[in-house]
């Protein structure tokens, strides 16, 4: 069975569709599809339309609060703190990022942090709403369950927390940055179950400290963190930033959103917005980022290297792409949304 | 014959006679004195006291600016740029630390970048300067030297660029992370190479990119970014902040510090301090970090492992035991430090 493609324009009317069935405002429906398509076209694809299926969960089980306030509960001229109310991640973070910008327009640089929020789909979709005001996005969020004991533990007190860091430049792509903490993400382990194949030797290891490459005992053992405890103290620091500074869940009160789909996950996440045109020419600044790029991408080669890729050059070539000719997406997912649509009584993406 | 136990105090004069000798003002020769004192006290080793030889040779070789005039040469209410005007680096971050200090307590957040600055240190040395005002430190910099190529590349064109940060913490010792974004940072390829050990496997590959094992070939070869392309990206991103934002030196541009002596580095360093009180009552911030901390450590444990360290711990304890004891320096290091002082004619650290 060929894979659909289907259009970009086509997938957010579904998703718009199917989330004001659910209940959202018909404008926080748009915003959210349109940041779940965004995610889908940049190839996230285990944050953009398979996430549909769970939201759906959560909010039948009451677990999203579909009329949020959000509102400002501390602020100052470089800073703000979002009470996010349990409405969808993506709606408390696009206005985080909005104060954000405005916010370092004038002071140069600003932080926006965010309590009671929810999953917001990809961090890099934050960090890049600072590109089209020539702006440098950097996000900071706490994952949404525990994958990652602490370096030498066994119990599971942290998750994935990701960072994402987006750098305008000019005639070249931006500079996206978009990581885990952890070697691999909980959802690649998921997707090579599905495939039936074996994970990588440092991908996860068990509760001895061997390495574990059978995904389907993932459940025995705990994803790695990059550099061993480098990484492990990165996803604490990023869990502080994110989480612990805006009176968000961390550690022990993070809510596994798999398994509770109606407790409040009081998610914590963060952005941080820096005005380059504060710190001199801008034009100047972009052209030195173009330069930058081009000397890695032009880097003399290892053996069986085709081409050095800049962070972000992949998802941008994919969204190009994927504008151009439509998303590719598995049978399974179209199946897992078809199901859904007939549930809401709404056209099926194909028809959409 | 015994490592020599040498009180801070002792090891300060020291270090600010030196460098008074070397033709620092009285006032800057006690300040990079102290910091390195500070970098010896916290097990830094490989930036403490180590580091004087290397600063006479560049300071004789007119590679520093003795008298600089740093001057904010842009600001915002939220954001300052630095012009280090090739002084010391210590001078440059310390004076960049006190300013976006004072700005956070008025905005809340506060960001200072620094170009024309020179090798500062280590990297937690200036986040911890928040800590004695109750704020988050974040610390960037451009290293001094090109160990890493782009991922999957030949051409060393970025440098170990370390993260830190400082988190304050109530009862606890603050959460101090200090971290370059390769697995090893070069220092500890040179220390391996004179005690005539091996590396462990994933510190270093040769040009076919197999593992290199061998410190004294490491001339061949180059340091494994943490993650892999992650560590690339984090190394990339984090010279985009500290050094590109600044029109600081990166990629081709930096210079090798222990090859080239005279040119002007035009290092790049960014501080970033967040103020907790804007967030929040600071009191129960600080609890939550503290919660936080004892989650970690109470962590069960995997077979073999004595305990659970939280970032910056054993830098915490290792200072307190310094200060109690003194430092045990290594005997080849006084002894570097005691030509040094013959030299300069100075009285030798042991009779200072």
């Amino acid at each position: 069975m060929p894979e659909s493609r289907i259009p970009a324009a086509q997938l957010r009317r579904f998703m718009t569709r199917a989330l004001e069935r659910l209940g959202l405002p018909a404008a926080d429906a748009a915003t959210v599809g349109e940041f779940m398509t965004e995610a889908e076209l940049q190839g996230s694809d285990g944050h953009g339309a398979i996430r549909l299926a769970p939201y759906a969960r959560r909010i039948r089980a009451g677990g999203i609060n579909l009329t949020p306030a959000i509102r400002i509960e501390k602020e100052k001229a470089g800073m703000a703190l979002l009470d996010g109310d349990n409405g969808m991640g993506h709606l408390v973070m696009k206005q985080a990022a909005e104060i954000a910008i405005a916010k370092a327009r004038n002071c140069g640089v600003a932080w926006v942090g965010a309590r009671l929020s929810n999953h917001a789909g990809p961090a890099s979709l934050y960090a890049r709403m600072a590109l089209e005001h020539d702006m440098i996005g950097v996000y900071f969020a706490v994952g949404n369950a525990n994958h990652l004991p602490p370096w030498g533990g066994l119990d599971m007190l942290l998750s994935t927390n990701p960072i994402a860091v987006a750098v305008p430049a000019g005639e070249e792509p931006a500079v996206v940055l978009d990581m885990a903490t952890t070697v691999a993400a909980y959802g690649k382990v998921k997707a090579k179950a599905q495939r039936g194949e074996q994970m990588p030797v440092g991908w996860m290891i068990d509760r001895t400290g061997a390495p574990l490459t059978d995904p389907k005992r993932s459940e025995e053992g705990f994803l790695m963190p990059i550099g061993g405890y480098k990484g492990y103290g990165l996803a604490l620091v990023v869990g502080l930033l994110a989480g612990t500074l805006n009176g968000a869940a961390m550690g022990s009160e993070t809510i596994d959103f798999n398994k509770d789909q109606s407790s409040v996950t009081n998610t914590g996440q963060a952005i941080l917005m820096i005005d380059p045109d504060a710190f001199g020419d801008l034009a100047a600044f972009k052209a030195r980022v173009d330069k930058l790029v081009r000397e890695m991408r032009a880097s003399e080669r290892m053996p069986g290297v085709d081409r050095i890729w800049l962070p972000g050059e992949q998802s941008h070539a994919r969204r190009v792409a994927n504008l151009r000719d439509g998303m590719a997406l598995p049978p399974t997912l179209v199946a897992q949304l078809d199901a859904l649509a007939r549930e809401l009584g709404i056209p099926l993406l194909q028809e959409t």
